[in-house]
């Protein structure tokens, strides 16, 4: 069997990485404008280059004939999704992909399925969002959204005059700004026969937009409010009747939780399974993808995972009997993500502990 | 960091897979006489076909100049690991290879570190050996002897006539027939530092000579026998200043344990630790022999192993939540070992069931 795999970044390597071992081989799609590194995915398959306008037939030769193509991100040409599925299964849907990309489908889809979310407004002007949401609020872009990028927060009057001015951002999705408590993550996946696992909610701490720390399970979560996030992934796996993993972002106020994010694939808040679960969740990605049983998704120990992220070489020093690496062979720029740790441990004390020291240590 | 493996099987197969995600890179050494099937190791790294007589040093920069080689079998050319050690460090060192290349040597060791064996006789002719150690009695070749190979049960008097009429044998091991009670094996790994770490003792069903099942952790083994089994092997890898995983295969006789091989590597009775140890044997391998600290080699649940011989295509359908695949690529032939599946359950009751059903399934 071969997968194709549209992006060749490390999701796409770690993908690769778990689904060799099965037999199964790879091919990469590198699409021209985007993929310029191509190190993560070097020596795990075919690599075949494209961009916008060539043929997709030729592609899907270049890929070696996929039975199946996925993807590692939701920022894809929806074009060549499409046009994919015409030669082969490609899991996720490129429907569910769609709903995923775009940030107002997203929302319209959780709001369909009464799913709890941030309330929210579409092509409505600044003054009149404000008036409806209150301040602050947050103003994001439709699409590229990912790692806190193409948002703005609006805290008071003076900045949405001057915003208001400047742009009418009626374009955008406005959301009210949620005073969470912290935020934790549901990673699902479901199989083509329609059986459904999920991960334990993790907890996530962000650095400047981009995730640095999770923690498995999270803290101070009641078996209801576990309960009630599961709920909201189930209804929309079964909604798109989707095929693969499936990664949900909540903020927690309270006892409650709101849905922030989805993404369609595999999710650096899931990382912490490679360690601290049955089955990770690039091989259940896999096996979902390829039509193979799922794998238990049962926690083996309290889990951590720590971004590597701008760390000029792999920090082979800080690794214990406790940890593990994972490199991701990219070119080091400030604030990429260039590998992880993930760490596991009897309690959340020792854990803590071995985190904070490997994070002092290591920014 | 490169680290070069002579063998191109699955061991080394296994041993890169879990290396790679380390951003470790590999290239593996291909005895054009031995290994004639590369599937295997194909797209893992660079592979270096090499044959007895060639330059070392043409192999050494075709290897990439790793920092470090291992070996995936005792069964190699002594001379070419001993030039390599010129050029970069081994893991295990020659003189721990050789030690356990050769049955005998091997035996001598046991012997002189107090470790229990079976009785032994070398370059004693038949009859006098079954008057030293009665009979049956276990005809041993000297090296080439794994999954059974190159051995003979001598179990009366009229056998051993035939036999002592066509050869003396005197060039043989000969040993004691052990009634044992079943068969375990030991996985252990010592770091460069002198770090050393225990996987639980694992217990063996063979078929025709060749391991078959493994479950882990061994049934009705007590506190005493284990630590017994650790002593074992703590005196061997500190007598040999050992780095990297030493295998040790035993046999229980009452409460008793008796060691009947060791292999200086990874091994097939340790396959289950891919999922039901924090960190597997062929990870510890690679840290070991890449200088990193070792992880730990703590249970997660109770797990067994099924080897895939002779099983022409990947049984996909015999995959289960609680089961995963390890496929080898290599080319289908009877008895060969193709893969293994791994399974975990919560008791022994359940373990055994899916074992016995996958493998009434399969043969």
């Amino acid at each position: 069997m071969r997968i194709g795999i549209i992006g060749c970044g490390q999701l796409a390597r770690m993908m690769a990485l778990a689904g060799l071992p099965l037999g199964i081989k790879f091919s990469f799609v590198a699409d021209s404008g985007v993929d310029t590194d191509l190190s993560c995915v070097e020596g795990l398959g075919i690599i075949a280059p494209w961009q916008p306008g060539q043929s997709i037939e030729a592609l899907y030769q270049a890929l070696g004939k996929p039975d199946v193509i996925t993807v590692e991100k939701e920022q894809v040409d929806l074009h060549l999704v499409q046009q994919l599925e015409t030669y082969c299964t490609v899991r996720p849907s490129a429907a569910s992909i769609t709903q995923c990309k775009s940030r107002i489908k997203e929302k319209q889809l959780l709001a369909k399925l009464d799913i709890p979310c941030a309330p929210f407004t579409y092509q409505v002007d600044l003054a009149q969002s404000a008036a409806t949401l209150g301040l602050p609020m947050v103003i994001k872009s439709l699409d590229e959204g990912y790692d806190g990028k193409n948002q703005w927060v609006v805290h008071d009057n003076d900045s949405l005059n001057t915003l208001a001015a400047s742009e009418n951002f009626g374009d955008h999705l406005i959301e009210q700004w949620i005073p969470f408590d912290k935020e934790v993550s549901l990673i699902g996946t479901r199989g083509h026969d329609g059986d459904i696992h999920f991960y334990p909610l993790t907890e996530n701490v962000h650095r400047k937009g981009i995730l640095i720390r999770s923690t498995a399970p999270a803290k101070h979560i009641s078996p209801k409010m576990e309960a009630a996030a599961q709920d909201y992934m189930r209804r929309l796996l079964e909604a798109e009747d989707y095929v693969g993993v499936l990664a949900m972002e909540l903020f927690v106020v309270g006892d409650q939780l709101l849905v922030n994010e989805l993404a369609p694939r595999v999710h650096n808040s899931g990382h912490w399974t490679q360690m601290g679960a049955t089955t990770c969740q690039f091989e259940n990605h896999i096996r979902a993808v390829a039509g193979l049983p799922l794998g238990a998704t049962t926690l083996t120990s309290k889990t951590g995972m720590l971004n590597l992220l701008g760390v000029a070489v792999p920090p082979m020093k800080a690794l214990s009997s406790s940890s593990s690496l994972h490199w991701y062979n990219k070119e080091s720029k400030p604030n990429r993500k260039l590998g992880h740790i993930n760490f596991t441990a009897a309690d959340y004390v020792s854990l803590d502990q071995q985190m904070d020291l490997a994070e002092t240590h290591l920014y």
